[in-house]
């Protein structure tokens, strides 16, 4: 990931920071604790991501009809947007659990939710309003609320700004590595002269991760000071271009959250980023890298992945056009299953974008595998196979695919499609 | 399959004809042959139907926009609907060949489409203009004209009302088992004294199964005597309930073609069916059948299948939302790999719901899984997991979902997801 990353934080002019995450920013604190939601006693299950202070906050949230309680209780307490899927207010702390998602649990499971939030104000000595949560694991299981009564003091007692290691990890369910990324910009010559602002974060994903987030989870902090609604705006802005543009399986979880803290804690005396201002536009870079870094992270962690996947699509005649035909490209199972066997297939790229939705003329369609022309204008383009083969080596394969129709573009990222992917979803809950 | 191909036939109030396929109706014979396009001598190659006379014929098609040349030829050839995705004319003979797909080759492919067709013109003594051509195989790799040559005579002079078992066999591509299926049903009383007319087909899947036709090739013979447009008529409504309603990987394929051809050979002196009459709703009645039973024959041998996954929604507020919500449960790769690993896991079949697009509040939903409830107004219901792991047993597997929401219903068949299919998959060309 390391050169990624340098990529990425370059390409949005900001500064990598070696080992960051969410507690990363000033301001913040984080802990993954054991507290026993799951029976492994090694197994991290636990996250808590404090702040300092009451922080501005801001949430995005699954548009799965079949939300979980947890969701459901953070735009309660997210209310102050009330716009679509997210909202913004102002929170102290974050917590989370792996091992249950409090999913399908009705009533209960909201009144579980609550009961975690009081639970965590009373460790952390905020109201309950001030404390957001969040779930993952197995739909349809009630959550039981002893492993908070004994693990949120636990991770309280344990959070410190080096914590957030052990909070990636506690929020991880199949993913087989955590997730987290900082960066930081300065803000130098845009109003805050001999600030650096930090915006990092941490992330789980693996499976169900699709368009419209995913059993995705993440939380991002930021010293900068951000006012809630233009924090909730900017979160959108990063999590459509970034999260929305992954897809494991295209499956849309009951779960996913991305939530937003900023405590101002690098300038803070300074008034809050203004957007519009050239300052407000470094913020959102860092906002962009961060969650492009992580959302690159969870499709190259999709469940059974051996390969990152990403798909460009430019030559479309509409952004919608541009995002369905790279979609259907990253959703379709042969074109993951063609990356997993190393197969230069180009046919089954060319068959989805076909049935994308997408207009265009098979006559004017390009496309390239990992920079190799395969198709010139709908046809087929003599290639060496040898190289095809040794190309596929890379861990990430990019798939370019021009429809000829119009100027639109996007990227959409995935991963390949696997024995393992099989053998993990065929036997989750026993 | 021969428990449900009866009940099948119960329903639609057919006979069902042991043994039947695409030549059982009386004025066609058919044969497949090894032509040469595999390189295996034992393996059939080349399928042939034809019809002792010039026949109504009607072709419904791929809606891929990569759509391959003899689709585009066949469009030409069934000029006289100019409808949408198919039309109707004339025809003779039906050519099919696997191996090769004769898709993403542009006008060399189109030319060799048309040189098809003059070659079994040639062969079996009509025009060109009245043999359809279909093929099936790899992508973007140009189809040799040699077996042709050779194969079309060698079928022709084969070819016979028994034939149609070896022509099914000749047109699988991963397919394990050849699809074939014929009814009969009767004119008494509906003006047609007398009478047995028999609808009868094969069909070819597997892979790349989607709404909208997939890889999938169906070739229907019917002697009950049926005008063109009437054919064509009655052969979307029938596709649209059958061969639409099935998906393996959500994969629309290039070269999705579906054929009817009309003898008229069960009772020659007799006018043809009228539309809206009793005895054209038996017609219809039969060719469902045909065509479900072909269909479910698709679903059941899905690339790496182990089992057939039926999912009916009801209560939906749309036809639209009932075949979305249907839809996106059958094409979740987390239920296809449940169902692999004999899981309930019902939280998965909420998710697909949620996602779906189709409208209904979460406290609404019910689920069963093999007829056994596992959610109630959308909380979990305990069960037996020993039972429910007996009845994963059988080979069908029942989902049924309840939205609460209306009165619109439907049915969308698929298969599981396995090991086997990311192998056939990862490993197609080489």
């Amino acid at each position: 990931m390391s050169i990624t990353n340098d990529d990425y934080a370059q390409r949005f002019g900001c500064a990598y920071v070696e080992d960051g995450g969410v507690a990363t920013a000033q301001g913040f604190a984080a802990a993954g604790v054991h507290a026993g939601f799951r029976a492994d006693p090694d197994r991290l299950d636990l996250a808590l991501v404090v702040a300092d202070e009451p922080s501005a906050a801001a949430g995005v949230f699954t548009t799965n009809v079949f939300c979980a309680a947890p969701v459901q209780v953070c735009r309660e307490r997210l209310s102050e947007g009330g716009v679509g899927a997210g909202a913004y207010g102002t929170a102290r702390a974050v917590v989370i659990n792996s091992g249950c998602a409090n999913a399908a649990t009705g009533e209960i499971g909201r009144e579980a939710a609550r009961e975690t939030a009081r639970i965590t104000a009373d460790a952390v000595g905020c109201t309950s309003d001030e404390v957001l949560v969040a779930s993952t694991g197995v739909i349809g299981v009630h959550l039981p609320l002893e492993p908070f009564a004994s693990g949120v003091p636990a991770a309280f007692a344990r959070a410190s700004r080096a914590g957030g290691a052990s909070a990636a990890r506690a929020i991880m369910t199949t993913d087989t590595h955590p997730k987290e990324c900082a960066v930081t910009f300065s803000g130098e010559g845009v109003g805050y002269e001999g600030a650096t602002f930090t915006v990092g974060g941490m992330a789980k994903g693996s499976g169900m991760i699709m368009p419209n987030m995913a059993t995705m989870i993440a939380v991002i902090t930021t010293d900068a000071p951000v006012a809630a609604p233009d924090l909730h705006a900017a979160l959108s802005r990063a999590v459509n271009a970034s999260f929305n543009k992954i897809t494991v399986d295209s499956d849309t979880s009951t779960n996913d959250s991305c939530f937003i803290l900023s405590s101002g804690a690098a300038a803070p005396a300074a008034p809050p980023l203004e957007p519009g201002s050239a300052a407000f536009a470094r913020f959102e870079e860092a906002l962009a890298q961060v969650c492009v870094t992580l959302a690159r992270a969870m499709a190259t962690d999709g469940e059974g992945a051996t390969r990152l996947v990403t798909v460009n699509v430019r030559g479309a005649a509409s952004e919608d056009d541009a995002d369905a035909a790279a979609r259907t490209v990253a959703n379709s199972p042969l074109t993951k299953t063609a990356v997993y066997g190393r197969d230069a297939n180009w046919g089954r790229i060319a068959a989805a974008l076909g049935r994308s939705g997408a207009r265009f003329a098979q006559e004017n369609v390009d496309i390239d595998i990992m920079g190799m022309p395969v198709c010139r204008g709908g046809l087929t383009v003599e290639f060496d196979e040898d190289e095809a083969l040794a190309r596929f080596e890379e861990p990430e394969i990019v798939i370019d695919a021009d429809l000829g129709e119009g100027a639109c573009a996007t990227t959409v990222w995935t991963c390949d499609f696997s024995h393992e992917y099989v053998s993990i979803n065929g036997d989750y809950r026993s």
